[in-house]
């Protein structure tokens, strides 16, 4: 792990089941362009009302993918 | 939305279950009163501890609604 | 209340199920040494990443109990 | 002033002018219900952007006022 | 207290005596009015400098109360 | 909105004018390259100094874009 | 002092007299098991209201400890 | 630029124009007794409101300047 | 109002009493070389501890004063 | 200075030797890619531990260039 | 790691050489009575001045560590 | 030291050698007219980029130092 440098990247996922669902919404949209994503560190958690419920969450995270050397 | 001016209060929720469900309580209390809300902002995610498990969670919100004109 | 001292300590539990499940898995280890505990705070909500998918969340806790008079 | 109590309440302005007109547009809603108004503080300025361009400006500022005795 | 809703405000008490006197006046202000408080974290500690002294000291403290159901 | 993925970058624009063209200059040169630009938060506000005056501002920005699916 | 390593360790007082006594009471109860005490910093003021007054204050310190080499 | 030491020093500049307006005001003050001005951040925007209106804004700011060798 | 700067400076008061007293001592020191004192901020509260109690309190405060035009 | 656009990026380099060399790891692989690199700010120093001793430091930068007009 | 829970300490070493080697005596101190650690992180860092120079780094750091399960 | 009173400036040195160099320049500068300088804080560790290198390091500190009586 010495040898690596990491890039961090900033997404914010939403969903309207919750906040584990939104972050992997958050996920699974990087995991289509980004490889070797190694951690994530949940910056934010919001939320859309609409007639007085929880639309949907929006969870925005940090995450971080092994640059190849 | 060029000409609202919005409000934010702070509640904070508490439930057995969940994050999600404290605050889909606050959120629900916060209706009863209050209309057009329109975003929320979780503030801090705490919990009641007894007998060595989560009794309940208790999670604080800001709730941002539309300040009729 | 008013004649209590207490501690706080921070753990970190980990889960591949979600949240909630990590902070339990924290309070469950910490219920093994430590009595008398009384509120937790989440420090900060991170996750590891393997093959495009969250393996399995890592939530920090502050855990606060009772010291013994 | 050593007598007094202020509350601080905060509210959000919008303008598609600038930072300051979203600031009088949050004070100018204040003054309809709130009266001795004596300091703000800009807590957070984001703006909603469409087709390229700061369509407005969203300005977060927190208002303090004396309450009466 | 797991199906209870909590609502925090904020408000800055001043005294001439000291910290605690300030967020006292505080208190009682908001006594006046709102019923169920239940906790307090002060938020800063401000003074007004008048002829080289301590002229009042400005607390300004986040005061939570349960809202009825 | 539900179902969207936002990712945010950080920009600082500059000008000899004020605070909002140089926000202005960092969405304008963005928006070369960016398309669904849809907020921004101002992170921090700056100026470099020069003969005694404020030369340019520098106001660093966070902004937020639609990931298309 | 070049020599030494410090530990810090988090506790919180109550007092119904007043925030440095709520600190005072603190470091006594750390005493009864703390060698070498050498520095406090306060992380938070707090306080429990019951019928609108400050029944007790709750004052978190951070407490550093030479260990013994 | 690499064997230059530089100080910070913190002002409050006001303004009934507005936020850049209070900041040349400080920067202007400054430049009387300062020389080598190199930088400035904002650290804080506020007002002081008089019959719900904003009568000034205090920008404080901290100004950078090069110490002569 | 409008046409001031004001600067901030930062002290660290001492006091084997108690926190108002070590903000006192500060604000004593600071008057015999700075005209126009007009507010403070506390910026944190620490102690220094011998022999299991707090020797002396160490409150470091901003203390911001007029600049004569 | 003042037509300029600079974009922030955010990497990890790490090194078993200390803490400025793991800057420089990160910065050599970044000048793989980027050109016009202006400026970095530590955001956080980490370290991985292994058998009781620091095997490798881990530093997070933010590193600013000039975007090309 | 999924099933693992960690604890965080937080000690500060110090050094008369520098930064890194007052974070490996925090280190080594930890190791005569801690298992498994697993990584740091640098909280803060001071100095204590003397005769003008650098008499010796204070580093305070978080260390994490496995429990055993 | 309980009837001491400290300030505390904020001063950047620079080094093309290293983050410590840095320091000490800064403070060597200091001690060119400030006597009885007690501690240090480094505030943030900054760095100029050139030619895809780290030119110098940027680190800004507090500085305290005891007020003759």
């Amino acid at each position: 792990m010495a040898d690596h440098v990491y890039k961090s990247i900033e997404l914010t996922g939403s969903s309207s089941t919750g906040i584990e669902d939104a972050v992997h919404k958050a996920i699974a949209r990087a995991s289509k362009t980004v490889r070797n994503m190694r951690w994530l560190e949940v910056a934010s958690i919001r939320g859309h009302l609409d007639k007085g419920v929880v639309a949907h969450w929006q969870v925005t995270v940090k995450i971080g993918f092994t640059l190849e050397a």
